[in-house]
């Protein structure tokens, strides 16, 4: 990764009016993202879990740094890391921010680099001796991978973590949302109580990013405005049950076979997807678990069980909403014409998020300042930005190009392509402030 | 389970013209399978090992029990447990014989019947001071949920269990085969060499089991004679390797989802499964694993891996090759449609198995001899006779009726229905001798 940082740096074309920064920046980020990786790294990619010790790892780096610098830092009821300016804490506040959590073997970059993003625009401005009102917010618990709930952070500190949510439980480790809250410092009597964090009453809520999807790749943008964010309608555990029974002995015809059951159900739902995009729908359909049960399963037993997860994602919620409509009629049908039943477990929805279009401009304004061009281009994925927006902060995302998609080791954003969104970032918290 | 057995002795019928006998083995029955089931419970259903400790366990039950009546026991290179009259060991020789392992959470019955009717007879001949020369075996590793491969106390014993087969690892423990051999005391070096147990060397191999199947309680038969053995064909684990990435970013044209790649492959061998039904040809499929990668799959992930088991059974080698070779050509197609790739591992063949004309109609001589109706029915289960009939032994079976199939803990098998069955193996063995 470092030898990519090198040839990345020396391939950064010409000097930017803010030559010196860029410079610096270049230095700033090669520095943070290779000590991130080094605390983050599994042996295979990065795993940073939510509310988790990698988490705490690398906000400790980042709190290190701007100390080094001057910068201020804090901490709110959530255990969220805030970063400021000594100087500069009245109203009109903007917030950049984004999440410090990583899928398990996922990549460096993902959620990271928005808030080195904001901590290299908080250094300049402190050394420009440019006082400005931002706040720069390292989230916690963005990725739902580790609680199956995505926007833990940024949901407790905008005050909106619901009771049910506490006793979701690590798909991996069985801890208790509660427990990983409480052994990480937050103050769970706060977030019971629904207590929204001051900074997050913010005027502005910005948010760099890399793209998760191809988009910018195949089009050749290095940096892009979000347009809007898709939400998503999820079941965490779905389980079919069947009945066991030995795999040589048992007649088609009286089998109630779980497997095959969650792949005619799974097949359903594909050629649904394929209709709904045909029809002008915006859909991306995922159950990115699918397992029987170790504890039983066998080469010679007809599988009694067999679990998934079930997530839908689209920019309009009236697509959601048929998609389910849909997933629970098929399962009916499954479930009568091959002898199984099926448990959902409680649907979640994350509803789409709309960027507001007074900050769209001023991300424009300051692209065209910077003279970096930036299309526009929705966000498939879902983004802690979506959280502010419906929760009536006004926000707005850049993204940054990057190659391999997301949650997986081969993350690959461009330091110079980072580093003109910074700028873009630079002058819009300018202009806000 | 012991509230059934005191129901099932209480409802035996008419006193049988060895009315000592019946009741002398229902007690004996009782006493072995209640000891067998406390010392393999397992919180949930029966598990005993394949060459394990609860497999090992039941053996010195049985081994307790023989010294007890006066009956010998020994081990042959592989560990089986064997247990004949002391008075008697010449040839010709006749071998009564199951398996003494069950799957993780199966039942008391599968296998442990057939050992425990062989020492029921050896009882009686002793008590009755007849000396046959008659071997019970009580055959160790049948099942192949263990090791992903059946049979392997029978292989070994015949001299052929393969070198690879060593290498085999435990699906829960990891533990390889050879170590579990050696564990449980078995002559690796014997078995290297190919060695064939004496005992194998026999004249007739009659195991009793239970039906796995639910035909004989539809049709009301106590007691049935096999007619032949459905083969199968295997792989243990198919891998099917797409592209990971983040679940709402990359659009579906984009994809290589391996979950949705494996429920189309399974989809499409199920609809061949009814065609070849509707054909006529003698079938069963089934997948009884499925799972995406536990260190890598989330709600939020694009499956990147999926990994499955695919097996086949039928009586005709011709339908298990004819399976065999869609299974590749659907691989192929779906691997094209979708840009996956699937890694096979190795494919296992059991042959099917024809039972022994003559033996067969011994049986039936029995059957006649103690009035106890014997209907013919194929065995759509594997079982050690399967390993003797193609070594060459001529091998016959009796099954016993059993409610809810096997490999499962709800396996029930009637008391009195069995020592009607060990009456019918009695008979047959004095006619044999």
């Amino acid at each position: 990764m470092s030898a990519a940082f090198i040839r990345t740096a020396a391939a950064h074309r010409a000097p930017s009016p803010h030559g010196s920064s860029t410079t610096r920046w270049l230095a700033q980020a090669e520095r943070l993202f290779t000590a991130a990786a080094r605390l983050g790294h599994d042996g295979v990619g990065i795993t940073r879990e939510s509310y988790g010790d990698g988490e705490s790892a690398v906000l400790a780096l980042l709190r290190e740094w701007a100390a080094e610098r001057g910068l201020a830092h804090a901490t709110d009821h959530a255990a969220n890391g805030l970063f400021a300016q000594r100087a500069a804490r009245e109203r009109p506040r903007i917030v950049c921010g984004s999440h410090i959590d990583s899928v398990p073997h996922g990549g460096n970059f993902d959620g990271l680099a928005g808030v080195i993003a904001g901590l290299l625009v908080l250094d300049r401005l402190e050394s420009e001796g440019v006082h400005v009102p931002l706040t720069v917010a390292a989230i916690r618990g963005e990725e739902s991978a580790w609680y199956g709930k995505a926007y833990v952070g940024s949901s407790a500190a905008l005050g909106k973590l619901k009771a049910q949510d506490l006793a979701l439980r690590n798909a991996r480790s069985g801890r208790s949302l509660r427990d990983a809250l409480v052994a990480a410092g937050a103050d769970l009597d706060a977030i019971e109580r629904g207590c929204r964090a001051p900074w997050t009453q913010a005027d502005a809520y910005l948010e760099l990013h890399i793209e998760q999807g191809p988009v910018m790749v195949k089009q050749g943008w290095p940096t892009a405005i979000v347009s809007g964010i898709r939400g998503n309608v999820r079941h965490n555990r779905i389980v079919c049950i069947g009945e066991a029974g030995h795999s040589g002995a048992i007649p088609r015809d009286l089998r109630k076979d779980a497997v095959l059951a969650v792949a005619d159900l799974l097949m359903r739902m594909d050629r649904h997807w394929a209709g709904l995009l045909a029809e002008g729908e915006d859909l991306v359909v995922t159950s990115g678990i699918v397992t029987t049960d170790a504890h039983e399963h066998a080469v010679s037993r007809i599988p009694g069980e067999a679990a998934f997860s079930f997530e839908a994602r689209s920019q309009h919620p009236a697509t959601l909403e048929r998609v389910h409509a849909l997933l629970v009629a098929e399962i009916a049908a499954v479930a009568g014409e091959r002898g199984v039943r099926f448990e959902l477990d409680r649907k979640i929805v994350s509803p789409p998020a709309r960027m507001d279009p007074g900050l769209m401009r001023v991300l424009q304004d300051a692209a065209d300042a910077a003279g970096q061009p930036c299309p526009q281009l929705p966000s498939g994925a879902g983004h802690d930005a979506a959280q502010f927006a419906n929760a009536g902060v006004p926000a707005a995302m850049l993204f940054v190009r990057n190659e391999h998609g997301s949650h997986n080791p081969h993350e690959a954003m461009d330091l110079a392509d980072f580093v003109a969104a910074v700028e873009v970032l630079y002058h819009a918290v300018r202009r806000l402030a």
